[in-house]
């Protein structure tokens, strides 16, 4: 399966924002082990802080050939509605995920805006949470 | 008349996403059927998915010669405060539209941000609500 | 067509009412310029200050050959669960006008109860919000 | 000076209902009082349950002689904004008075839409409050 | 007994509006089977559209020798404080009936300002409510 | 028809607490009165302070012949998400009652979670609130 | 009668702030202007900032022979719960006024705290607030 | 592993219950593929529609040689302070799963109570949920 | 007296739950310290994680010769509404108690749902809030 | 130990103010009877009405040799921040008593700003709650 | 320039509350620093936990040749109408200062009522928000 | 010191729009006062209307040697949870400015979600609110 990863606002910090909270681990170590634990697929990794540019990345997987999409919209998840509408377009298996439990922070983070047309949402446990993403793709589409 | 046409986030999926809800027309042929609907007119089309290109383009406007703005804002009319400042910024006629009845839809849809600052608002007439944004235009510059 | 032009409380007190704010123009004036400008139609013009009779009225249209409905609700757009529920009944095209902006004043008045069982709405430009409803029951019936 | 006493639903039932809350006075009592202590005023006695018709009598109002304007708009008050509108567009000397203390019953009760368009409000004396607006009736007309 | 039975906006309606929800009577059905069921009653059918006159309709029934009341007020029951005034003012036993389940439609006809001063409330059976309402009137003036 | 008649906490009381308000009667008498009014069914009664039994209940009538559910949920009406759940699974006709009229109380009675899945509720109707169940049961499996 | 009128905080810079929205005369003019008014009745004068002291003075005058009590508490009236519970207390006739319509300005002046508790409130007629408690007091007295 | 599998109420309708939304297999066929799937671990499963039979569950893991628990806590994850005390209170690894997104169905599933103090939530990949929750607690405990 | 303690979830767990927070004393050395200190009164401890258990408890004490309860419900005490109607059923004596200071937590335990219908409540004394409710108790029945 | 006893507004007229509700003892019988009860303890009694004045007394209470505080805000207890920062700079044990149950009252009297930064809470049970304060103290001190 | 600066509650406890927050420095520490950085201006310096005197210090200002005014609300800030329309009423440059960031504290901390009324606020700098002050003064007064 | 001014959306535009309120000077002449102000300082100066890019423009300078931080959001500082998250990440000193009074404008502008963590906050002093921000990055990296 061809895999788009997409990574919203300040993903691109991981490893080098509080280590103690995220893990030591880069953006770039966690696409790594995603691409070495699946050696089956293949992964497309996008990172952008820009909102506009994570629309303009959904839109252009409509039009090649990704089957599954796994996003972590970072901040924008809990006020974007461009965004929602972006995923809502696009009729391939989707799934967000987050690194921390986001119903265990502050309260405006409780709320997924972009989660409401995701098929399911994996949230808290750190860079596992995009191998499970992989893997609840992996079911959804044998379902 | 200069009419520039500012379309927001998803907008350029037109045709694509939810024919059956959209209709099966693209921003492109909406914007050929203005341009030969409205031939006296001078139409300047703009789209982006980015909320900050949306205002530099709204900018841009102030600086040339563009008689009037017609602005689809997609999902960022429900959220961006930086947008309705812009918006607010241009003292020439303005007009939002929506291609649906955004009163109908998800609660959080109800509200328009950056309608607050516009002329008038045309909401839910599907492509007719751009050219029923021109006429209107055109009725606010003869009054 | 046969089209039924309804007024809500107040609107027969245009031009004398804050002519600098809704114009000097009467419902008359108004109603005689749309006559001139769309004479292929056959207009029925009605105004009441009464909640109730406003519904009789949509109920009347339910029976006899009208073909679309403008309604401008002026203070029951707001509240009136019993004027969505007859609106909502009718079944030809329907439009909802607005002389002001009515997401540009109070906070209770951002809320269009009767918009929601609507066609589309047009809010905020003055008298010309009749005429560009003509023009949106035109184009919602070719459509 | 020529006041008219604008009356809203279900207080011509009073006397009648809850004599013990209201008092034992009815509607044309209070006004029969009101000649007898202001003999130098004309009075103008309107009372209806249709919401409608207040604004038409207010509407009425503001073409004849009338010089003030006293109305107690029952439950209205908390509701209408239509007649708010009413209010608002007539520009003589007007107060609202309440029987009861609106402050200290339902938490509904609390908010009056009306009142805010009217020069002051007077509420919780009884059948007094009627007199006590005639009263701020004559003063503000002094000042 | 009698039984006043007073129907408010758009009731007059049914069996022409959505009758795949309402059923294919009209309220004339309605009213005739009760007569029928209960032949030992002596039913008083009233309908308006109009806010006031329901209000004047139960003014009325405080005169004469009415001896109970059953009303569906519509979409007033969700915001007419002028309604709910006039029913507490009845002292009759008087029951509140939906033809369909408030509880289950949208969030603003989840509460019924009525509602809290009648006995008691039947909601979503159909036509059924309300030979229930007069079941359930035969049985509060039994106990 | 096999009826099942299910109490939920605090029913149990009747007749004990409150007897000035909820009648003398007991939760017996009230079933054995139901068993004289209606002989041609058969009543299965249940009462349990525990949510969770509750559910087991309703659970059971899914797998036997249970024909129709009336169901007084107590205080669980206003909070129990899993109640409402099992009540939803469940396709017989299904009547919620309570005894007082839960929109006459305090706020948090104002609300019924359970009720939104039910066929219709009768509320305020003190023991006959049951009776009228039935006869609801009777009307809604003739239709 | 012996009649205390007591003023909340910055009702002493009358006259200096604001005169064109409070007038010109200063609390000492409107205190003169009642002694004048009304020679029968004695006036005793109280101002003050500081919300306990205002307090200290409503607890004095349930120790001696004061017959009536006019208040205007400033701020206070919004927010002061135990200045309520010290209005609560004292059982003479008692009055809220304020200078300027409550409803007509900022949200949270929209509340009153204090209201609740007097006899009834007179908001929006200036200096003449205060004359025409005086007459409520008359008025309430003889009833 | 010993991995405790706990499900609230309704869960053991699964397969009975809208077959077309939450699938055919029954909650026994889940906990057979789960079985199957993860030979090397050791799972123990527990259902109940009692909330504090559930509470007691969790407690007796805390006593025994249990590795790591998954919940499905139904209906009572929206509304239970005291299964949530429960949950906080064990200190093995914890994921709460969902069938369905509870992100996309109504208001009051929005929030998880539970979910709080969990390590992670996976919600709506239906069956899949449960075997996402494994493989989550394979990698917490590898980390 | 015979006095009646109940605790509802989770409280079984004190001593081995977050020792640094509720002290490591378990319900049974706290029983015993009481059965200690107050050798006059004959104690009845009751414990259940299960709601309806704890209602089935009180109402049992409704039936016996039990002079005063105490009761710490625990996270029921923020939303049953079930309990509640249950303490408020029993007319001897009751207090309720809390180990932390409930107004000094999260906001959902600020609201005490039991509490309003209980005698008086002492929250955040640890094991000493179960002594100061037997004190309590002992000064309710001199009084 | 020396026991500083802090009352806030209103508390002075205890025994005047309904002593149906709040018994007829008054605060200097309410002190003598703790000074009677305790007279191991040296008390230091304080009432004011005045916000400012209690916070000067706490933080006297900071410089001299008080052992422990026990504070009656009355009022201010739902309102003052100022009040609740000068609880919080004390570090000495505090206890907030009220004599009626604040959680069975208005709904603005639910919330204890002050309470959150207090050791415990004692409310509900009249005058005892002192003398529960003061058991408190002695326990909060043992432990 | 004559610069009043103004300390609400609690403010003369800096320097002994919670030092490792607040600092070292006394208010008077931060005084005489004021003076010897700012030797041009000549400081009046005023302290006060009671609102009133707050609010007469201000009142003061007005008649004297204040040139400036620098304000510490502390905790009357967020709940004081009274002291928002006394800063409300005078002319003179006016500025809000905090020592520490009441956007990052709990939420009643939040929203300024009297910040509103300001020229400006400065937030979250420790003692260095007064100098702070002092240069806006300096700043404003040239501009 | 390096300082890096970031300014956010439409912040360009200043000196061409609504000079009455915001002055005539443009972003380039304040910039242009900073250097001749400060010219020990070095002055980095960027702006972007962009949400993305000023995310960008924060994680550069937690790469290079920039000292400290001055932030103008825009209308991004009350909706963007992502540019907090960028903010948060970076622990140079930090200040957020904006020109006009946030807390007395918009009630959508009256919370700042990046000020929460900023070391502080200035708000309303024009051009001056930079001039004081360099000012307090000074202070802070002083103490």
């Amino acid at each position: 399966m061809n895999i788009l990863i997409i990574n919203g606002p300040n993903l691109n910090l991981l490893g080098a924002r509080d280590p103690e909270v995220y893990g030591k681990e880069t953006l770039q170590d966690i696409h790594a082990e995603l691409r070495e634990q699946y050696p089956d697929h293949s992964f497309n990794f996008y990172q952008s802080n820009i909102e506009g540019e994570l629309i303009n990345c959904i839109q252009e997987a409509m039009k090649d050939d990704t089957d599954a999409l796994i996003i972590n919209p970072g901040g924008y998840s809990h006020t974007s509605v461009a965004l929602r509408d972006a995923l809502d377009a696009i009729s391939i298996p989707k799934v967000e995920v987050h690194l921390s439990n986001i119903h265990g922070r502050e309260a405006f983070r409780d709320r997924s805006v972009t989660g409401a047309v995701m098929n399911g949402i994996i949230t808290g446990f750190g860079k596992h949470s995009y191998a499970l993403g992989v893997e609840a793709i992996e079911r959804l589409t044998q379902a």
